[in-house]
């Protein structure tokens, strides 16, 4: 045979973003109501002045979750927060979810009740309808499609393309826990795996384990800013790390960064669980996934204003586009910051 | 052991339409912009006067397509096109679609390539924005969810709920067509399995196999509708097959109907492979899905303006709520429709 082979590039050479990139590069948007589509939390659609935001995600068994560990009804509350979180990132509020659930027949009704719990106390907390969904089988496991819509008014929308140089970054919360959570899990499934009479203990593990199971948009965070005044000027949601979410920022606005390492946020608990598992705390905070905190830019001039709110932290600040993207580490060495985020394609 | 064994129900005692109501039945919007929640073709969402649709649509591989006759392109076409279809369906226009994508590494970048093709030459040709998304990995296999976001004004959105007594039954095209098309294509890869040197003789069914691979929305109808000022009084787009849309629009309007078998349109390709199949082809027409045509009501006063025009057939009438829902055969017996559309779970 001389016919020539056809060409076959491997998921894995690409990456996630680099794939999204790859297969959209070419789309431009024709409707003017399309504000915003690829390339932010949220797709923004323009309605007479007052904007809505769209933005949807799929959950994969044995990809985003494990059956072993995973409560069906924390999962269906966790598919919904992390969905309100992108609307968040948009400083956005969250109305609407739809729900796409593909499943096999190893489910029963009562697991899927449960699922639904989750999905409706969700809604409950935060405020959102329950507006649709699809339903429909799988050949095996499950997977859910989630699409959550969210309104922002025209002047309150924050991308994250909008930074500008000397801007300080800000980060809410702490960093790393839902990562050490998810190994702990992991560690756990393998000594039941080699003893299913094994009892976990899980004491004392309950805030990192709630990091993993029950993240939380961070909507509270949200109003703040709006009662203080203060809009951010860039804004993703931490789903993938911090060191993801600030190459985010930096490569979307055209700059460079330098975050300094004793500033960044860890809990007690996640950073001796690090040290269990033997793994630096900031590298938990920079590469691990799903803490679902924000990272925000801000002007200098809302410094004073932002540094005595609890809860957020001043982490560095935005450089200049040839600056690069440093962390400066505690001993002032200037380590530079890399994509090693989640990237669910490699596993 | 003496403990209470947990109740479990299987997933194919209350089927796709049952587990849905099933899951959601005491959903209760709170947020005043959501004007239609569960039960129709997409959310309703107000945004000043202006209403936003959003649908959102799981398709999965080995359930809704077969990836030995489904060449990728014309499954990225499909996946927007039916999407769009619910858009038409409330009489609204279709804006921007979101992509969430799962696949396992079993497939290149190439053939992603080729799914995007098909996904971008639909958003081409309809004029839609592709505004979002998402890309995973599957453990196996692909999954794609399918958001698209429409709008329409708030006095023209057309529900399935508001059809009134004595309102004539429409529908667009010709049906029956695509499931011919997917029994053809299913005998086909029979055969090919029997025998891998079979080349597959397709030639002369060309119209029933671009029903099932490349089925359009009717937009074209949606416009032909406004330009004369018929507003259908409800619609419904033929995904699952007519029989299981008549009874949509039957109970969700709380009313009764009468459909007449010869008025049902068939083309004469469906017809010839019904018979070929030895089925009957006005089962085809009412219990085979995909055909993406529109099945709406209109008030008798607009019977004139509707019967000249091709491609719309009106094929019965609404009555009473106690009057049953049943069609007329040619021989004048009346048969009780019942639900037997497709049911993704009953596989």
């Amino acid at each position: 045979m001389d016919l020539e082979k056809p060409v076959r590039t491997e998921l894995s050479e690409l990456g996630e973003f680099g794939l999204i990139d790859h297969l959209t590069r070419d789309s431009i948007s024709k409707n003017p109501s399309t504000v915003k589509g690829i390339g932010d939390d949220a797709a923004v659609i323009n309605n007479a002045g007052k904007l809505t935001l769209v933005s949807t995600d799929l959950l994969v068994e044995g990809v985003h979750f494990d059956m072993m560990y995973t409560p069906l009804k924390h999962l269906g509350y966790k598919a919904v927060a992390v969905n309100i979180s992108d609307i968040v990132a948009m400083n956005g509020v969250a109305k609407q979810v739809l729900i796409g659930l593909s499943v096999s027949n190893r489910y029963s009704v009562e697991a899927l009740e449960d699922l639904y719990d989750g999905i409706k106390q969700a809604c409950q907390v935060y405020d959102v309808d329950l507006a649709g969904g699809d339903t429909t089988s799988s050949v095996s496991g499950m997977f859910l499609g989630i699409t959550v819509i969210g309104e922002v008014d025209a002047d309150a929308v924050v991308y994250r393309n909008t930074a500008k140089e000397n801007d300080l970054v800000c980060v809410t919360g702490d960093l790393g826990g839902a990562y050490m959570g998810l190994l702990l899990l992991e560690r756990e499934k393998a000594a039941f795996k080699g003893d299913p009479n094994m009892q976990p203990d899980l004491s004392g593990y309950d805030y990192i384990l709630s990091r993993q199971l029950k993240p939380e948009p961070r909507t509270d965070i949200i109003r703040l800013l709006q009662d203080i005044k203060v809009k951010p000027t860039a804004m993703i949601d931490i789903s993938d790390g911090l060191g993801s979410e600030i190459l985010h920022l930096c490569q979307d606005s055209g700059l460079g960064c330098r975050l300094y390492e004793e500033k960044i946020p860890i809990d007690a608990t996640t950073i001796n669980v690090a040290e269990e598992f033997k793994i630096s705390p900031i590298t938990a905070a920079l590469n691990g996934g799903e803490d679902y905190e924000l990272l925000f830019t801000i002007h200098q001039k809302d410094f004073e204003q932002i540094r005595l709110i609890p809860g957020i932290s001043v982490i560095g600040h935005m450089t200049g586009p040839k600056d690069g993207t440093y962390l400066v580490t505690t001993d002032e060495q200037l380590v530079e910051i890399r994509a090693q985020g989640w990237n669910a394609l490699r596993r």
